[in-house]
């Protein structure tokens, strides 16, 4: 099969028409509509094989979904709806044709469930790797927009879904270094690693309910994004350990791969939960707002003054030495990854 | 230099504050804003060192440009204005941070002389090779936009600035092997092929006036451009050889490098020229507007049914035979790149 019967056989399976389309792709650009009063969010990330995902560890399926949903993941930390996106593929000679029909299922039920379209595509022949790199364009009314930087002394610090769950997730994958060899019981945490949900209802409520001051999606780990939202809004934080959301599977298994599950939960990466602040007097508009919440959100800290940085607390006050180091999404070269 | 100093350089020397930025480059997403009753335009390229490029033969700082300029003339061969682009840079170890600061100032220079902003941004390291991937977002007011599917029979052809400069800057280089033992004399071949200038004010102009029923900017060479226009307006067309633009250059020099300038002046890629068809009523409007434009214009062809297909004819009537092996703009593995 050539180059252009690949190309159609993915953009045949991509594009649908939307009534905000105006010009789908097969021009030298897409055309689209937005809405009136809205502002235009826009973020684009790179995935390269071997330095952000492992062809051993994930099937083509499941990388094309986690390729979008953690694209639509930085959307919904805005408080915006996720419109539009632009993919380009680099691919190797290695990979078969089954391989990218696979992928770009994954692609198409993520943008599926999502309500979001294709706006544009470039495939290239890749000598060695594979990579993938998605732009996704989003929606938002101005007012609704959530930034890292407006969290103030005395907000509340809330968190969605559990912690800790996809580095445990990695962890397994790696020391059976191979997905066939995972045992049933730990398929939970390995999909929370593979196939993440961009908690996109979610933020959209927040945002509609202005409940949030600032907010953004862990990526990098709890303490690290966090760190984003502090140095942004020149504040500090306490983060008290018996709240962190722990899910069963973790609590359970964590410590059969490793001795500091609360250093995973606090620093391993890719959950794509929301991390938020909240004004005190925005608590009980929460409150009754967090039943229609499709996922549950943990009450997990305070911001403080800057001057005392983030610290990480038991109950009784000690303060809890956070160990970073060993907790970086993929291993080889996350710290050289930088999104803007 | 760590990774932060790096994006830290990218970031301050690419992001300036614009009106329609709401909220720029640092948090999960870009905000911007999009004026009323525009639409959007999108497109994205991919680059690959060794596929689309190769580092023996472009300055970083022409790269930058050409890396942007390419993107921007998808968006003025719709007829619109770019507004801003996200930039995702794969980057290997051999590269220094002078390459990099490099590279950035000719980004720099075509987003300042183009008016468009970054709105995003994704810095990775890459194993093996440079790469960069570019989303570009344009406006244009709905009825103006031109697309290429609205060519109709007896539309007379146009086309912008020389035809084959750009392919046979190329050549010389190859040929040289080295851009240090290039003669003078082609210096203005080789700029034409390493930094085209996108047609950004022309395509404007036409659109703005509704000149053109359909265009296409020249990537893949004439023909096949050409060709794109016919399959999806469901005509053909037919060149007249003596009326194609050749720069005094080109016709010096073309047949020191190529025993068929024709055929390279025909096939040869990467000229970034706008071809667009004109109906005959609007051809005194055109010939208004020539003056006012940067770039001549000149009358090529016609449109024709499409049973004919496409024919390259001398004055006298007689067909031309077009060869077109050996002119794909980056000889390794072009026709591996398809956008979409």
């Amino acid at each position: 099969m050539g180059e252009f019967g690949l190309i159609e056989r993915i953009k045949s399976k991509l594009s649908l028409p939307h009534k905000d389309i105006i010009k789908g792709i097969g021009d030298d650009a897409c055309v689209t509509d937005i809405q009136k009063g809205k502002a235009l969010l826009s973020t684009t990330d790179t995935l390269i094989e071997g330095v952000h995902f492992d062809l051993r560890f994930t099937s083509a399926y499941n990388l094309g979904k986690k390729s979008l949903a953690v694209n639509i993941s930085d959307i919904a930390a805005m408080g915006g709806v996720p419109r539009f996106f632009l993919i380009s593929l680099g691919i190797p000679p290695k990979l078969s044709v089954e391989f990218i029909d696979e992928f770009t299922s994954g692609i198409f039920d993520v943008s599926h469930s999502c309500q979001t379209h294709i706006v544009g595509g470039d495939t290239s022949f890749s000598p060695d790797r594979f990579f993938i790199n998605i732009t996704i364009l989003g929606e938002a009314f101005k007012g609704d927009v959530i930034c890292r930087d407006n969290a103030h002394v005395a907000d509340q610090i809330f968190v969605t879904g559990n912690l800790g769950d996809s580095a445990l997730g990695l962890k397994i994958l790696m020391d059976r270094n191979c997905t066939s060899k995972v045992e049933e019981i730990f398929k939970e945490l390995i999909e929370k690693h593979l196939c993440p949900t961009p908690r996109v209802s979610e933020g959209k409520l927040i945002a509609k309910n202005r409940i949030a001051t600032a907010m953004i999606d862990i990526s990098d780990g709890l303490i690290s994004d966090l760190e984003h939202i502090c140095n942004q809004s020149k504040v500090g934080a306490k983060i008290w350990i018996e709240n962190l959301p722990l899910s069963d599977a973790f609590q359970k298994y964590s410590l059969k791969f490793t001795d500091t599950p609360i250093d995973m939960s606090l620093c391993g990466g890719e959950d794509y939960e929301l991390l938020f602040t909240v004004d005190r007097r925005k608590m009980d508009l929460l409150r009754k707002i967090m039943p229609i919440l499709k996922t549950k959100v943990t009450h997990i800290g305070e911001i403080v003054e800057q001057k005392n940085g983030i610290t990480v607390l038991h109950r009784n006050g000690q303060v809890y030495p956070v160990k970073r180091k060993g907790f970086d999404h993929f291993p080889i070269t996350f710290k050289d990854q930088v999104s803007f």
